[in-house]
């Protein structure tokens, strides 16, 4: 029996529609003159302005879709955002993929903050290895009880029971500029952050693939966000 | 002095994203096959699964704006629908424009049910005329009182008390291809519908040129919504 | 034929459940001690560390109503939140009452700032003394046209196309504490707020209502909002 | 190395507030007169029409707390539900118990439905002993596997990646009555549904838990929800 460690999260753009000329649209509404041409100037002062006085709406009327694989803890901390949409591979209807997350070399260990607090750091090269090991035999040993427990002829949804947090699934999760904005301030921890997140490394590191995407698409406010303390409007 | 009557709400598309092969894709993931090609048939037989069975979420990955012209009155009502995203031309910032609703001839006026159960029916010729010669008459001297405050250097915000609920204001409307199913379900009164709307005839009028809007977006999900009571997933 | 005026928003605690020991138990949850006892000290810590780092969720398990006598214009400001559950009289099913929102002579009247960000100072007597004889005399043809449509025959829901944004209304309006603190942010200008808000006059107090009574039911936790610039979590 | 295991969720009432005459209150406020005395006979007969034509918004000021106690693969699902309000355990700040759910022997195995739509049914006994087994064993190595990765001084949030989803947690979740009904609507499956749901039956015992405490705070909606084919308004 084989199974696949893998030590990231995917993300890949699936749809976007919007732009940053659109955000000073729907601002401008209030003025009720949206339609006239946006000049670039104009149009980076503007979001500038919106995003520090926290003006968020304008920032709502697009909508950007991803498709990601991660593991199942991870899902379990990002779908806490309750404002966007979720449609996720079901483990009552599908079998799982015997993938499963092992930290790679880069991703630090050991806590040395406090219990509430954490602060992790690197390991020395023997615990990394001695816990990569630890975790594989464990990742077996789990996949081979769903597999006998499947062959048992246990229903889907009840051989998971003994699957760990670490398997991978896949789900399309969609929301609007102001909504994943607020989901990088959470989940990223930049210096030049006003109110800083203590996102665990894994959702961080997605949440920074985002963020490049999202500055693709959105230029000037990804530009704004970061000037203004990387707070969502 | 000249003021504008209007008896009609403009709705007009401003941008979308998502067809019926993204819900499919979306519902897909739950089986962890979103990426094979979708087939006519097996579209419309998934998307009618889905609304019959009020699965919703798979709805949720598009969005759709709409820029709509209409009376107060009428956006009051449309704002009570929380899922949607909102800017608004502000009485704060801007001079409102002298645009008043007017009912139509084809508005029915007279209320032939209860207080607490209206049944609107067809006024007779000479109320209609009377009625509309009285709010124009309305309409003027409030936009007269507006000026006057206004030239007596009282602010906006405060001069617009006068200004009554048929003015007319714009705003930007976005949500997704579910919550405009909601908006649908509650804002029209279609006999095939299993819960019958009781919106008022404005706004309903509204919700049917978006409908015809979304028919063109999203065919086979309309197809489905009609197929199923018009209850949204 | 007799109408009144009023220059203030009545806001009256209806219900509430939930203290600052309940945000207390559901932030010690993560650690997996919420049942223990709750110090004042700690409570009074826990719940500035919970303001300050924006860990929001520990205060929506509680909810509070309030019952709101306001002027329609006041409405559709307060209505644009999103995150609160409204009941509101309908001017479908009952007639309005013949009150009217006039401002006070504390109410600043004149814009000195620009009209996209408007500073509003008091007026000149006489110019509060023109202005509110202007709008009393404007409600008065209001009304008169409100009430002759009605004897017309014409339904509630479009005799009161008329009437002005200043009349007044009822609704019941409830969130959690998290989605009071926001409202609070947005509907205040204090001066101690790191987002200082913008709001209109009117709503303006309504907010200071219903802080106050927060205040009462809520001191830690209005206490720690005050001392971190007013940012809801 | 001990561990515990448990076959049920565990759902304690923490706090409410509100009743059936709130709800009354609520929506007469529609008609202006939400303050007079509710009889026993109009409480009834609103709700029931409120109910029966989906006004859903005076169900919404009230509030209901629950401290539950379930595995993570159910909290999957429940997290779902986005218009509740949550705090969780934390396998960042805190050690997980070593407490795993097992299916009693009540609690159907085999799918004798299909993939996409299980219809779960009762296993031969020697199914059960057998997949008890597996299971067990396989929670203990996982355990040893959590406890070996943390003496090797690995961080609590990573070393629980080799955790199953079977290990219980604990949070509070919170929400008005609306959203508990919409919550039963989905996660039970009764028979006088006009949408049945497909739940989990972990969830639908915990589900069904709730609806007997709702009972007990509002009565008569909880009557006029199953009278009216279990559809959240």
């Amino acid at each position: 029996m084989t199974i696949e460690t893998k030590s990231r999260t995917d993300v890949e753009l699936v749809q976007s529609v919007g732009d940053d000329d659109g955000i000073v649209h729907a601002a401008r509404i209030s003025l009720a003159h949206d339609r006239s041409v946006v000049e670039a100037k104009e149009r980076k002062g503007l979001i500038n302005y919106l995003m520090a006085h926290k003006h968020g709406t304008p920032f709502e009327h697009n909508s950007i879709t991803f498709r990601v694989h991660a593991p199942l803890f991870e899902f379990r901390e990002w779908m806490r955002h309750r404002v966007q949409s979720y449609n996720e591979q079901s483990g009552r209807y599908s079998k799982f993929e015997p993938v499963f997350y092992l930290p790679g070399s880069d991703r630090p260990l050991v806590n040395v903050g406090t219990s509430a607090k954490p602060v992790l750091a690197p390991a020395q090269r023997t615990v990394i290895k001695a816990s990569q090991a630890r975790m594989v035999e464990s990742f077996h040993e789990s996949w081979a009880a769903y597999e006998e427990l499947l062959a048992l002829g246990v229903a889907k949804e009840v051989a998971r029971n003994v699957l760990p947090v670490a398997v991978y699934s896949t789900m399309y999760a969609t929301t609007n500029l102001r909504g994943w904005l607020h989901f990088l301030g959470l989940r990223t921890s930049e210096e030049n952050a006003t109110f800083q997140g203590h996102p665990q490394w894994e959702i961080e590191q997605a949440a920074l693939d985002i963020e490049r995407e999202l500055a693709k698409l959105f230029p000037d406010t990804l530009e704004a966000f970061n000037a203004n303390g990387r707070v969502a409007p």
